[in-house]
């Protein structure tokens, strides 16, 4: 009688309260023996968080070596269908027209209301099948809803497949002693098929770092020890460690969280992703008249980085009050950090239009109670 | 400039990771000045899961006695407008036709394959007003999708509500001594207007526990640390205690969790909601016909209790294997720990058909290996 117990007595200090709501991965027995030391919840699903390493040791080894993360999490919404590339175009401002088999799009889907309903990666399979790789909204029932609506002919499942990402200036080199040398000419945001244990599997070139990487969508639970296993061995010649989407990484990266930087109640234009909203695109899609009236009427406030005082920023588990020089709140930084590579603490924050100027001086109260100086700057973070 | 900063350090401990994506409630503070130990996540919101008690030391309190719980994450999908109706009766088989307003239904929901989209309370506000009172799956986003989908004419958002819950015995007392006797009136799932601090609160007879109890519907964020401590304070004469809900009161009661018991795989008739399903009320509903289909074929498995040998339950952190005495997998329970009342474990578990009639032999996998003997009950379980 088989069972998936393997570590289950080790998770008991981990202070979440764990159950099948919660759902575990292929790879969390390996994430536990591997020593993980707290989780978040993604899409129902558990997210490690952190190891043995403090986030700015993370970093240096991110940014120097090769990394397994699980992102199991980044459920993908598979659609297939007659309706399939109909329904995906409703569903963004970026139009898809040219898309080719084989790539990954970066996928903005807005509400009615031209409010952020994810930001997933887009895969297409095939003319009729698609992948969203999802942030953290129940994006499956947001298509389904659609499509039960219109009537369209698509079938939409969360499939059997649990993403696992190689992250780190050496993953190359290592992806391809294990998965061969055509995998050097994956191009970014490319995916191509690969053959592990007598299966195809998906990998794309990508990953929710600003550093090389690979995504493997891993089909079939039961693969997953031995994925992990497989890499984690011959990772060993790269100095590999287990790692997570890194805060530090994430935040001089500029990249967005969903949930955090942006919600339901923000738009496109506000999250600087002008650039999926095309006037030039001649497609439909929902909230495709509000997202005009938006660009008419220019909008209230954007997100940008904040680069402020000191070398010891607190937890930002509750977003940091922004205040402009006369005490005015401007904004709130919804993920905050100390930077080693800019030696400050840094931030990301949607400002109000009339303050959020680069180099436009701001002032930050963290937790401990300062009020620390700060300047409004681009995303990414550059020198 | 004020903050929401109480408390926040005490967090550090949890485990759980924080972050504006895990929305913490108005009464988080005070829950972590109440001595709470550990967080889950439902509705990308925190619930707490455990104060200092043991949960056999809870769940006797909460028999005697009364508890305050934050079930914030019990978000509202609020639906008003001229098809407001239209669309709620839509989602669900259950009819609509005779709700009063003023009451609150169960209201199972399904897809067009009748799986249980979520298992949320409705409550009638106005004719024209409705709130889904949900359990963990974005009902909004569905809710949202069918709208569009279909042009009706309705607006759906998640309102400024935050559900704070009043259980145990005691509760009535407690609640009378704060809102007035008018309380005392309010039938079991039927709610009314009550005055809190010169505001009008929707406070309502129910839930998720098998005690007396109340929630009330905080509107307004703001005056969540005020309605806490204004409890706490009357509730001293009362024996209050902070509180959850409770795993042995929760599966004593057959009280059901979606994404534990039931997912978007299950159908209610699997899940032991005939009586919602009625086949003589007339209205149209999504998944109509293959609820039908379901009915005529009969299901595979069904939700049944099991009583298995034990006084020691290990966490059901993940699902124990079930098999029957010829040790063929029958099914798994879900949620599982030991009972005070039977003195022995128990158990909720999907269960094949074949093998779910009451008093059937099983046998149970816990995580510690043992193989324990089992019998299959009726649900809420009975002596």
């Amino acid at each position: 009688m088989d069972t998936q117990y393997g570590g289950l007595n080790k998770m008991s200090n981990s202070g979440l309260n764990m159950s099948r709501r919660i759902r575990r991965t292929p790879y969390t027995e390996k994430v536990i023996e591997a020593g993980v030391s707290g989780f978040t919840v993604v899409n129902h699903m558990l997210l490690p968080k952190s190891y043995k390493a403090t986030v700015e040791e993370d970093y240096w080894h991110l940014s120097k070596n090769t990394q397994i993360w699980d992102v199991s999490c980044q459920r993908q919404v598979q659609i297939v269908g007659n309706d399939a590339t109909k329904l995906i175009q409703l569903m963004s401002p970026r139009s898809i027209k040219d898309m080719p088999i084989g790539k990954c799009y970066y996928y903005p889907m807005i509400d009615e209301n031209a409010g952020m309903i994810n930001d997933p990666v887009l895969l297409k399979l095939s003319e009729n099948k698609y992948w969203l790789s999802v942030a953290d909204s129940d994006v499956l029932l947001w298509a389904k809803g659609l499509a039960v609506g219109r009537n369209f002919k698509v079938d939409i499942i969360e499939p059997d497949i649990y993403p696992l990402a190689i992250q780190g200036p050496k993953s190359e080199k290592l992806m391809s002693s294990i998965f061969g040398e055509k995998i050097k000419k994956l191009k970014f945001f490319h995916f191509s098929f690969f053959e592990f244990e007598g299966t195809k599997q998906i990998i794309a070139r990508s990953g929710y770092s600003k550093q090389d990487g690979f995504e493997i969508y891993l089909k079939g639970f039961s693969l997953g020890k031995k994925l992990w296993e497989t890499i984690w061995e011959a990772g060993k010649d790269f100095n590999i460690s287990p790692g997570c989407p890194n805060l530090i990484d994430r935040i001089e990266g500029g990249l967005l969280s969903y949930g955090n930087e942006f919600t339901l109640e923000n738009n496109p234009i506000e999250c600087n992703l002008e650039k999926y909203c095309s006037d030039k695109s001649d497609h439909d899609f929902i909230g495709k008249n509000a997202l005009d009236n938006i660009k008419k009427q220019g909008v209230k406030q954007k997100l940008k980085g904040v680069l402020f005082d000191g070398v010891d920023c607190p937890p930002c588990s509750i977003p940091f009050p922004l205040y402009s020089k006369d005490k005015k709140l401007i904004g709130k930084i919804t993920s905050g950090i100390y930077s080693p590579k800019f030696k400050k603490n840094i931030g990301l924050s949607m400002i109000l239009n009339e303050f959020c100027k680069i180099g436009s001086e701001v002032l930050v109260h963290t937790p401990d109670n300062k009020l620390r100086k700060g300047i409004v700057s681009s995303l990414p973070f550059s020198k």
